[in-house]
Parts: structure tokens; sequence; C-alpha cells
């Protein structure tokens, strides 16, 4: 286990994600995990996109498909870090969907529970057709980190993502656009590509859009990702929303488009407000 | 059990939705469901949000709290009409957010799986924030009912539910417009008023936005619902769309707002095509 914040990149050569979603087998449905303190969002705590994504690499271990392409987690409790378990079953299993649960423990405790179903995007056929526009970003080498003059503390997950942005937010100098959107690019840093489980990780790995209508925090109740390709190498487009606060919920809606321009992820979360 | 489609109405003061979708307690967490032939959508088969509805009415009568606010649905088979059962039980109740997981059975096979936040929307607090507008319907008396002149075979479902829309909506002359949304009115026939169950009923009863694609048909995979608001009483304004169509795979978002103009569901789903 490794849970102090130190310098990103490879460890024996494999990326601080993927070290800190491995997931071991201790019987056939039965798997450990251990949640580190390096992937904490705004307010502490593990994010929950990383914690999403630590179940859902336990279930693709158990699935008889390769590809998550929905995936809907109910989050019960905030995350600890230290080790854990998973249970993950097959629920269904089909010739070209197959759907299986699964519940990540902390401390005896149930912190997160998801369905998931999979396939074979690779064997997925059918036209694409898009009714849609990439977020209209500069390059990333022409925008600006929004964090580089003022990184925020206990963000650790802001010392493993990369963001750009065109311009800073206006939440991060006091002055909410009251817009309730924003697009930049992400990325991880050390130079892992993205792929499927990192995309469920990436759709909650932003400052929530809320913060530009003058809120200052907000907790996921449930996330759904629908994972819609396999993202080419680079840089991850995203755009992410809130229309939506009443009664002290809102929703978030996120896109991810990679470096091809093609729409890999979509989700929607519905969250709290303190 | 009534399986007939017989004319709309009261049945013993009682509306067709809540006989359809009535469950009785034959243990702590057991009940038994019919599913009739009364909501059956194109293409044949019980309609998912109406089996959504009959897993999500007995998940109601275990959980502590009386509201669902987001309820996500896995369907795994194609509903049939008879008899099933629904296994119900509460994962976590905290004081505010209580979150359970219900099962649908039918023939022993399971068909539908999801799991659903409860809250108390009576007792929710906070500003109302709208960065959306209602959909920009003529009102429904001067609005046509697009099934008048062509009633489809076997889409029972238009028995129980009225439509309107500005005009005929363009793949129902063969002619889809390529634009992959529609508005239009809803309301149960026969002065049954909606609420939160209805809502999440209401959201997959229209014919897919994917027809205005030119695709003939569509199966949904997971839907998930967001219960934002009770609904007043009257006609539900909604606002359909599709924007990304990719390896066989389409999304549909889907928003109701009631008869005093507020949001009161958005859903998502992802569906795989024929």
């Amino acid at each position: 286990m490794s849970s102090t914040s130190d310098k990103p990149g490879m460890e024996d050569g494999v990326h601080p994600f993927d070290v800190d979603t491995g997931v071991e087998a201790i019987s056939e449905h039965r798997f450990t995990a251990t949640t580190t303190d390096r992937w904490d969002a705004l307010g502490g705590g593990a994010n929950g996109g990383y914690l999403l994504a630590v179940a859902l690499r336990a279930l693709g271990e158990v699935m008889p498909l390769p590809d998550p392409v929905v995936v809907s987690a109910f989050f019960m409790r905030p995350g600890r870090h230290g080790p854990g378990e998973v249970e993950a079953e097959v629920v269904r299993a089909g010739r070209r969907l197959a759907t299986g649960e699964a519940h990540l423990f902390q401390g005896d405790k149930e912190v997160v529970r998801l369905l998931a179903t999979f396939a074979d995007l690779g064997a997925s056929e059918g036209r694409t057709l898009m009714l849609n526009e990439p977020p209209g970003l500069p390059p990333p080498e022409d925008s600006i980190d929004p964090l580089a003059g003022a990184p925020i503390p206990g963000l650790t997950i802001a010392e493993r993502v990369d963001y750009r942005m065109a311009k800073s937010p206006g939440w991060s100098s006091g002055h909410p656009t009251g817009e309730g959107s924003n697009e930049f690019w992400m990325r991880f840093q050390g130079g892992r590509e993205p792929d499927l489980l990192s995309l469920a990780f990436f759709v909650d790995a932003a400052a929530p859009a809320v913060l530009e209508l003058g809120e200052v925090a907000s907790t996921t109740v449930e996330l759904s990702v629908h994972l819609r390709g396999h993202p080419a190498p680079g840089w991850l487009a995203c755009r992410h929303s809130t229309r939506h606060v009443m009664g002290g919920f809102h929703e978030e809606d996120f896109e991810i488009w990679d470096s091809k321009g093609q729409l890999v992820a979509q989700s929607r979360q519905l969250a709290l407000l303190p």
C-alpha cells in the first residue's frame, strides 16, 4: 500500500491510477482493494469517480465481456483511505450484453454499490451519427493550467491529473459566472493514456459545475456513465454543466471527447448540496 | 388479473396504472406483481418504464423515506405478461437519504434490476435555479393527437396515455426529420394525475427519439431517472433527444415539466439498435 501523496509518475512501470485501483481476488467473487489518499477531491475524502473505478475494475474481473458500456454507482457513505473489499458478481450473461453488480466495502461498511452492463465495443457495428460538437477549446498548449497559481490544499487528485482551460474558472477567483458550465482539457500526469476504466473516473474528476452557480461543495448521490468508445491517446476534451438546482439537489452532465474528436463518455449525476 | 386491452378509465375507482403496478407482500422483502398487456410499446412486449414502475413501487413499500429521487434500472430480458415477483430490500438508510435495490422476476427469470435512492422531497430545502426552459409547445387544446389518424396495432400503451404535439412527428409519415428530438404533451387517459411513480414510467412512454434519425426500433439497456419534484396536476410537457449514435448504441435524454412550468423529471437511457 502506498498512501503518501508522493511524486506522480510510474512506480515499477505502473501508473498510480493502476496501482491504486488494483484489486486482488481472495475468492471467486471477492477482492481486496486499497484506497489511497492520492485521489482526494475538494472537501477531502476519496473522489467518487475513483471509488467507482475500484469497484468497476473488480467487476471487470468476473464479467464475460471486456468493456463496460454503462455503469450506475450509488454513493452511500464518504470514501475512506485504507483497505477494503469488493464483492462482484455476474447477474446476467447474454451473447452481446452482460450485466453485473459490485459492492465496495470499507471497514465493514458499504460505501459504493454499482450495476454495470458490459459488451465488446470492438465487435459493435453500426453508423456513427453526432448531433453535437466537441468542446470549442484552444489547443492544450495555448491553454492555462487553472491550478498553476493557486494549488488547493488537500486536492491530491490535482497532483495526478492535468487540467487546461481557455481561462481560469470564475469561481476560482470568487466570481462565479452564473452559467453552470465549463469546458476544459484533462489527462493523467505521467503519460498514462486514457482507457474505458479511467473515463469512468474522469467524468467525476473535475471541480463541480455548480461552483459556477455560487455553491461551494456538492456530494454525489448517484453517477451514471455511458462509455461509448475506446479513447484515442492524448488529451481529453471535456464539457460539463448543471442546469437545474432544486430543493438542495442538482444534476451534473459531463461529456468527454477524445483527441480524434469522438465522444467517448457521457455521464449524469444527481448530487446534494451541503 | 386483468390482461385484456379493455376500455381505459377507472376500475372500482382505481386507475389501470395503479391496478397494473400493484404489488402484494408475500414476505417482508418479497412481493407478487402481475404484468398486464395494457402497457405494450412499439414492437410488442411490456414497456420498460412500466416494468421499472412495478419494481419501484415494491421497493417503495420497504423504504423508510417516501420519495424516489434517483432510480437506475437495468433491463436484462424482454418483459412478459403475467405473474411475477419483486424482491426489494433497503441497502442503506440514512437521515436524509435511503438507498434500496429491487429485482423483478418473471417465470423465474430476472427481467429488471434497479437501485434507487429515496428522500423526502417535502422536507427538502434550497433555492430553485433553472438554466433551461420548458418545451415551447402550443397549448394541448391547440395541438394534434399524433396517433388519431393512424393507431399503431399492438401499441396498447397509447390506449392509456394521451399524446399531443404541435405537428405529427416526421417518422410517422416515413420522413424522419433527422433532428433526433421532439417535444410533446403527455398525460394518463381517465383523469389520473401524475405523481413521482408515474413520472418514472412517463420518461420511457413515448416513441424513441431515434425514430427521427431513421431507426425503426430500440431496446433500453439502462434507464436512469432523476425525480426532482412532485408534479402539479395536468398535462406534462416533455422534450426528448438523441444526439450520439455509435456502434449500435445510442443515448436518449428526456425531460418532463409540469403544468406550473417546473422541471419534475429528467432521464437518460442507453439503448441498443436491433
